[in-house]
Order: structure tokens, then C-alpha cells, then sequence
């Protein structure tokens, strides 16, 4: 996998060109010397990490000829108060609304992403990071 | 940091708002069942390392009074064939263009980015990840 990095001049804003061609854009606070003008370089590590692992549950409940009607996840990350500031810790809650699925097809669906095919959770975790994952499916309300 | 996901309900599309506002976007390619309708998670992943390893190194640079007038980052990354697909080996090669920064300014910019601020990078290289750093700095052509 290849992909080019171009700071753009303003602050710490830089553009990101990856081998698909979908630009991805970061930026700082304005007090650490940035523009504010896109998210920050370690929300971007995490949201790939939560996209990654998203979109093998929600494969992995198709594949099971599951009707997936809405799936997200709420994040909370803990990082080390010293440098370097990497994630220590990351709890993820999914809700995830289906007329078909049980509670057995999540729990499989997470364990296999998980376990095996999610690349950038098996990162987090081969970094040292915790992982705490839990679900409502059909949750009251939605 | 908190972060919530969501699917789009198309293929594999995802936003993802982090706790700045600014949302980022992943989507996987239409033969595994994505809409390419945006950058892929590994290539995020990949992208927020370069972003956060980058604005260490400007911001090294200009706290050095050093001006930068263009710089550039190409990336190559290797994966394991096997899943999970990780990181096993990534290429940097930069181009910076100055006219007041010396050899020795820039090599110091990336070891203080590479072994003590950047948190993306040092999780890439606690899970396993080999690092390889070039740079040239006003390369001839540019």
C-alpha cells in the first residue's frame, strides 16, 4: 500500500493521498499550532480502527443472510498521560437494530472481526491497548 | 476521546465524528461489497500515522526557528498476507525544502518525532511494525 503526504502550509493541516485516491485530511488545535480545519492525526487512528472493525461485524452479519438496518458505535479511548501518548485503552459499545439476528450472530460477528480479520484492532491490541467491546441489539428507544 | 460511528446503510460506508466535529469517512471497494465511496480504513490508519509523525516533525522544525517552505512524505506499507492483515513494515521517505534548516536539524526532528511524540508511530512499532525513515532535504528539481 502506498500513499503521499502533503502539508499544505497552513498550521499542521495535510492532505493525505491514498492508493483508492479518497483524500483523507488532517489538522490540530489552533493552541498546539494547528488550524482546526480537519480532525486531529490520532482521531483519525482510532476512527480507522472503529471503521475497520465495523465493517467486518456488519460483513460478517450479511454474510449470515442477517438484515442489518443500523449499526453504530460509540468510542471511549484512554491514552497514556506521558509521551508518546498512545491508546491504553478502548471501549466500544455497538447498537445494532436487526429483525433477524441474534444475540449468538453478534457475539460471533464481533469475536471474528475481532479475532481474526479486523487489522487495525489487532494493531491496537499488539500495542498494549485494551479492548472492551459490548452491544444492544434492537435496543428500546431506537 | 470519544468517538461515535455510523453506517450509512450503503455497503460498507461509515462516518465516524470524533470529539473535534470534524467527521471522517471510510468506505471499502466495491468487490467486497463497499461503494468506494471513500478512503479505506487500513489506508486511514496508515494516513494518521504519516499525519501525526508529520506535524511532529514541522512543528519541530519551525520550534527550531527553522522555516519550512514545502514538505512531503511518501509512504510505502507492507501488510501480512495472512489475516489480520497488519502492518509489518513501513517506508518513509521525505522531502522537505528549507532554506535554514541543516541536515542535522531535520534527522533530529524525526528522532524526537519517532521515539518520543508520536503516538501513532509508537504503536505501529509496539505492534510489531518495522519503521524505515529517508529524507532529503531541498532535493534538486523541486
Amino acid at each position: 500500500m502506498t500513499a503521499q503526504l502533503e502539508w499544505t502550509g497552513q498550521g499542521l493541516h495535510f492532505l493525505v493521498r491514498p492508493e483508492s485516491g479518497h483524500e483523507l485530511v488532517f489538522d490540530s488545535p489552533v493552541e498546539v499550532g494547528g488550524t482546526d480545519q480537519a480532525a486531529r492525526p490520532m482521531e483519525g487512528l482510532l476512527a480507522s480502527m472503529l471503521a475497520c472493525f465495523s465493517a467486518d461485524v456488519v460483513s460478517i452479519l450479511q454474510k449470515k443472510r442477517k438484515t442489518v438496518r443500523t449499526f453504530r458505535v460509540q468510542a471511549q479511548a484512554e491514552r497514556r498521560e506521558e509521551f508518546p501518548r498512545v491508546f491504553t485503552a478502548v471501549t466500544l459499545h455497538l447498537r445494532v437494530e436487526s429483525p433477524d439476528a441474534t444475540p449468538a450472530d453478534v457475539e460471533r460477528s464481533i469475536e471474528l472481526s475481532r479475532t481474526k480479520y479486523c487489522s487495525a484492532m489487532a494493531m491496537f491490541e499488539a500495542a498494549g491497548c485494551r479492548i472492551h467491546i459490548t452491544y444492544e441489539l434492537n435496543p428500546s428507544g431506537t
